[in-house]
């Protein structure tokens, strides 16, 4: 798993909430960070600023014989260029999220950090042709790096939106539209009584699945850059 | 896991064929066929004949306690009103194999057994929010009881199909549009080289992972029947 | 014209309004119910449970030489199954008031009788090619059963729910959303000054037009079940 | 019934061919010509030419007390400007018979005269909401007045084209694309073996479904002009 | 350029407004109207009225040697069919603003004069294939001849609108739905700190750009009409 | 203008081919070509290894006091991360030139170097909302840095699938997919009589057009990274 920031706190934070996550008793989850890029991901530009670091630590995990590579960054940034370099399957934590989603309801809402994140997931839910599913995509107003600050806030605030988007924009299902949520969920879930997805355990389960089943990646969709 | 169908013959493939897919070690599969309804499903009339036995058995697996449910046909019979009946997830193949195939592809094509079945196809992949990916759906001509009549025959006719898939339509990736396939994705994969996604298995990975996720269907898009 | 449940008052009543119907002298209903499922439908789950007895009714019509066959209920359940067995046109009342809809107004609104089938309707929209012109789907939350408990109380949350539809959805026609409302369109067209399109009676009317145009369901849409 | 053009044969022939048609016995079209205007339409220029003749002539028809009005084109030349002016349905072919065709099939072509109209009926079927059913449109290279010219030479053309369809496009039904047509549908449909639908008689028996049901378009949808 | 309307007063206004527009040196922009017609357009009658005499006069534009016509009017009235009859380029204001605005937002709303011209926008965004951007169609409730009675009301309501179009539509950009917005945009623009597009002067601009980059419509989507 | 390769030959070529392009008298274009990055891009991978130093160059130029950026590659890299930094309006050929394709025609292919980039280009008409308009996407089967060796080859390369395009795939006009075409665009609109759209000429018309209207991308849809 690639950490597409500096931010080394968000390290430790996601190796401990992986724990949480029921796992195969085989899996292990390595969790790596780039060393240069930005300190936290709210716009496509940061996206691009991290993208080529990002490729570089995935096309290195293929080579130490990783299984598989998850982009810790709702937003999947470098995802459609990594999976062209490597060959095991390469999972965005947003395009996990959402067509997770897209099974088990007919419409859902993405409640995320910043106002300034919403065009980029619609675009996202676009290029991954679930638009037509996508109910709303909503923001708590609160940037990245102060989601730990006050745990409580961001988790109520949370509750608040994903109410709102129940209640005013016809979704069925929540999908929790940035991977600092992680943890999160279950305490939205009991409240909302609706399914609540929470992108990066969903992103590693997928990446199991995707092992497990044999695919990857089509190089005919990914092809190899031709040098 | 519950069989549509009455032709009991299929049970013991399937349990077979689920020893290849791998599981999570706890994971265990009960596979049930129902005791009245069609000998094989490849119109909606048979799979309106085979739902409401579907729905009974799903419910009564949730009454011991199973944790989740999946319908053993490309065609997803009775999905939706199960959904309704049950708290716990309930899988259908076909959804869970165009879902998968959207992760990993840009387009993908199905193939299948008759020509009868594709305009089921084609309402499914636009039912499930998939149908801008969907290249096409094409069939092998073979009825699903004559499957395993000649396994060389069916194989080869898979192949073939793919092919011109791959060649005539845009796909960069296959779905076996059956789940008497189920066991002849590899054979395929390795001659195409895209990926080839076996509905039955991917769709009993897709329970496991809703289970460790503790997802279900939401209740607001499948609400429990009023009475 | 078969009844889909099993409740017979709805018989006679249905009889009732048909004569208000302006339909050709030589045009004859025959109105039919099941002998076996549920008593209304408020749910895929009771869809499922009446299909196959719709289908065989059906069946049994072609049979005796009707020359089209209707299903009374917006959710149109067993239709592309019956489609699959017989020659003869059938109609199902949702699809008919959803594309005469379409012909007379740029986006209409449904309004039904509980919450439960609104992602029903929904996905009706979406199979019938209509859903770029369904405004919204809304319900009065007066069970099936009840409608004509208290009618003065069914016909005025119509109209409530129609003037909201115009007012905030952006809907151009009402199409109500359940044949248990037949009779009360021309009171709530009266009131709001828009189309309101009656399911019944619009399929009735859709049957003969089909027949006297020598038209029915495409055999290659519809193919008959293989055995 | 308005004649979109000014050459009077096809006022006869138009009038011959609708005895075929079986209407309701007190169902009386009185057919009329524009007196200025374009002798035959193949290109929107003719139309708009042809468009505020066809409204004046609906104005006259809905002043002498006229219960409905249909445009004798399968372009529709001027439907949403006459539906604006009167309050009788006015009813278009093209409309009436791609929302019948979506009705009785999930896929299917149209069939018309000359190349330069596909266009045309492509945006119409993009207006109408039916793009994603409309398989193809297809030409059978005549002029509109050469139709007649050698009916058997028109008669093998659309059959030949139809069957194209059919087999190439992914079709399940045939709509005539040109009210020239009107006639010729049972001949093809009997070659076939699919729905071939005549978009003039669907136009007429659409304006009695409209009238018997107390139905015409919705004046939010086309508002009176302002002055 | 050609006026679709009768009311001369409206030539020299543009004339005038045509100074602040920054064209290139040896642009030169002729002004006509059309001598037959409606005096304003509010309604799709009134646009048919227009059509003949816009495309005479854009026909005899060509022979007199223009490189471009452009059409003032937002509902692009006759667009269709001269582009068939001539060989230089036809520009429609609604076309250009709509895919000047996708060019710089993912959505944006249109602002027009009367409610009844807003079924026409949204008929236009579909033909145009900026459907999905299209956030919302509004109006100031001002009819086009009384837009200059009160130049301060017309601007103050538009910008109004626009406020809700941005707060309550997620609209990202305003588009001034009626050519007799033009030179109004920068007062908008101003005060919601988004792109406000006027979109006569874009159709000017549109018109250079393809003259310039020596581009026509293509005459297979706009054939010359048979005769 | 900035190349976002480091392919110095290329600053050359497309200096000298501006000069064909009939801009304004007082429009300066400024050719720049990042310093580290890819040779030639023809892989998302490539596009963002080029992206984070294409906004760094546009951001300086924004500082020099440059009026608008054109970043000279079809793909667009660093497009939507651009606009969020700078106020200045950022052109992408790609979108210039569907959008442009779009004006004029109903539908159009665009035809590019290798097969590698065709997924990517299919992305981009589903992001700029044009996919509905895009008939096919083709390549000639070239990589880029080859394209100057042997200009007769790829000139009629590009003329072959252009003919594949219209006569095969529906298309009414071409877009040329690789702003390395730049200049063969007449040759190609010569020989087949429909528009073909160069894009790089395209993209500097479009901002010289953005900057005459005073308009640029919405801060709303491209907002300001938050630190």
């Amino acid at each position: 798993m690639v950490n597409p920031i500096t931010t080394k706190m968000f390290e430790d934070m996601t190796r401990e909430e992986l724990k949480a996550v029921k796992l195969k008793p085989d899996t292990k989850v390595i969790v790596e960070s780039i060393s240069e890029g930005p300190p936290s991901i709210e716009s496509m530009y940061e996206e691009y600023l991290a993208a080529p670091h990002v490729i570089r630590l995935i096309r290195e995990g293929e080579e130490k014989g990783y299984d598989a590579a998850v982009i810790n960054c709702f937003g999947d940034p470098g995802l459609a260029g990594a999976r062209e370099v490597v060959e095991i399957p390469v999972v965005g934590p947003g395009q996990a999220a959402m067509l997770t989603a897209s099974a088990i309801s007919h419409s859902f809402s993405v409640v995320s950090v910043l106002k300034n994140v919403l065009p980029l997931i619609r675009e996202l839910a676009q290029l991954y042709g679930v638009e037509s599913k996508l109910a709303s995509a909503r923001s708590i107003d609160v940037p990245v790096l102060d989601l730990e600050k006050d745990v409580e806030k961001t988790r109520n605030a949370l509750l608040e939106e994903s109410k709102k988007a129940l209640r005013e924009d016809g979704a069925e299902a929540i999908v929790l539209g940035c991977t600092g949520f992680t943890g999160l969920a279950s305490f939205i879930q009991e409240r909302v009584n609706v399914p609540v997805i929470d992108p990066l355990p969903t992103a590693v389960k997928m990446a199991e699945l995707l092992v497990d089943l044999n695919l990857s990646q089509s190089k005919i969709g990914y092809p190899k850059p031709p040098k």
